[in-house]
């Protein structure tokens, strides 16, 4: 039995050496094998092998990600409205009006209800109270104080460690593809980029957000760029187009978001080329074990059953968060 | 005398030797050997160098550049203009109403001046008739379909040859030492563009520019983005920080320019670090054979006393186009 003995030997090594082989090459280890993983996986090799008729030079492999909800935690509120809300805690002694005047008010007294009955206006009082006043520099400082300390209210982690590991290691797979990788996001853009770099790989300059506008000035002979409490820009919905055509210049081939509020940025990507040449994918949060179920009646992430429709319709790939994610978290 | 015949050999050698060393390493070769390129080649060996007390990361390393006057030709008008003058021309059969109408009138009779004369407000007219109701993807195919076939009327060549060729050197040097380049202009971001990436090997995502708004709307059920007729961002003067800032969301390390325009990029660019870890240049058109001469009294490009008085004091290095330049133009 030396033969069957030396097969057995062999096999087992070719086998143990495809296993290794197939471990090694999974870019994506914390993606389930589903539709999902398939989907990025042979889009990534179709577009990046020279002689496929989708082939896409590396200078055009642009991907966009919004940031709530899709990179991160969006629950059980927008992380940047628990800053705004802890710094009107921290400034509330330098405003003893707050006091009498909503949504201020309510907010000091711990009624969040209360404070957004005000609703997109008392949001705008609260942003701009809390966003507005002090040099670029000066923000900076303050949200990496706040970002080192804060926690997630129900995992009780830092909000950079509420990040999703499957979307860490896709960025990470993309660019390893000659694919830059943006974020195009209505969170604020100077609320994110203190930390994207450290946290996803995304320097400042390949954040796209929300903003106020700014004013330079001399004060004491240097010069400084000071937050007004004007909007400048909102990054969001039909916006996402706008700012992605603003900042990067130039479209997407592959785009990623898991709200409404992400559908013309993956509308604007898709219609960018042939089908066969885009990749664009929602997630969807149906994990309330690991994370939260919600949706359609959602306030943060709506996931209408129009978008699901459209999404449908359009080829797009809903990722589903209980099934073809592993781990949510990186550290799980 | 072997021995001396040896020798002189081996002298030759070596000396060859060097000099062939010398001309490799020479990354400037357009650059006279001045107070300039010597300040240059300083710079990068220095904040290049990792035990040097001014070491700049990688990622930290940001370049911007101007671009009318400093990294092509501005003179006897912006490009743009000439773009925008063509324009009308091209146009005018589609509006016979223009025939009647300032600042057009004066235009399509070829009195340029009289044109002019409504100051802002005329060229503000210009500007929008030409670059406003199209999509952002027709008015990159007019762009691209212009630059390929328009003429300088000095130098009789594409204006994408009227660039300088050390300014080039000086862009291919610092990404070659890791720096990013960004171009911060007064022009328009979506006139730059189309041939930037060609032209300076800058990106789209690399350009921050003027802007006018643009609109996310469905036509025939596909996506566009409509231009505006309405102002968004004028990126001079007071404007370049927020640009820089808004755009690039760090502050750049070295900073070139040529005129009044580009004095708070310099100063912001300036203020950002210790002396020796910043550059600061500004090219001097003080070459009316090879290019043009023109300063403190020009409407184009002023380069104010003040301004001198500024660099003089700041440490900033005045590049003199007619000292510090072997040629001008890259087939020179």
């Amino acid at each position: 039995m030396r033969l069957n003995h030396l097969c057995g030997v062999l096999c087992g090594l070719v086998v143990l050496g495809l296993v290794g082989v197939t471990r090694a090459q999974d870019k994506l280890p914390s993606w389930n094998d589903g539709a999902a993983k398939k989907a990025i996986i042979a889009y990534v090799e179709n577009v990046t092998r020279e002689n496929s008729t989708e082939f896409i030079p590396v200078d055009q492999r642009i991907a966009t990600f919004d940031n709530d909800g899709t990179l991160w935690c969006e629950q059980p509120m927008y992380t940047q409205l628990a800053f705004a809300l802890d710094r009107v805690k921290e400034m509330a002694p330098q405003h003893p009006e707050w006091k009498e005047k909503e949504p201020f008010a309510s907010l000091l007294k711990g009624d969040l209800k209360g404070a957004l009955a005000g609703g997109e206006k008392a949001i705008a009082e609260i942003v701009m109270a809390t966003h507005a006043g002090m040099t670029t520099t000066q923000f900076e400082q303050i949200v990496k104080d706040w970002i080192a300390t804060a926690k997630h209210p129900k995992f009780n982690r830092p909000y950079t460690e509420c990040v999703y590991q499957p979307m860490l290691e896709l960025l990470t797979y993309l660019r390893a593809n000659g694919f830059k990788t943006f974020i195009v996001s209505g969170g604020g853009i100077e609320f994110m980029r203190p930390w994207t770099e450290k946290v996803y790989g995304i320097p400042p300059e390949q954040v796209v957000g929300s903003s106020i506008k700014t004013k330079f000035e001399m004060r004491d002979g240097k010069p400084v760029l000071v937050r007004l409490p004007q909007l400048d820009f909102v990054d969001d919905k039909d916006g996402k187009p706008v700012g992605i055509n603003s900042h990067i210049g130039r479209r997407p081939v592959a785009a990623f978001g898991n709200s409404d509020g992400d559908r013309q940025m993956l509308e604007w990507t898709d219609a960018s080329g042939p089908k066969g040449a885009r990749l664009m994918m929602l997630v969807h949060h149906d994990d309330a074990d690991r994370e939260y179920a919600y949706g359609a009646e959602s306030h943060i992430g709506t996931f209408s059953d129009a978008l699901m429709k459209e999404a449908n319709d359009s080829g797009w790939i809903v990722i589903s968060m209980k099934n073809d994610w592993k781990r949510i978290f990186p550290d799980q």
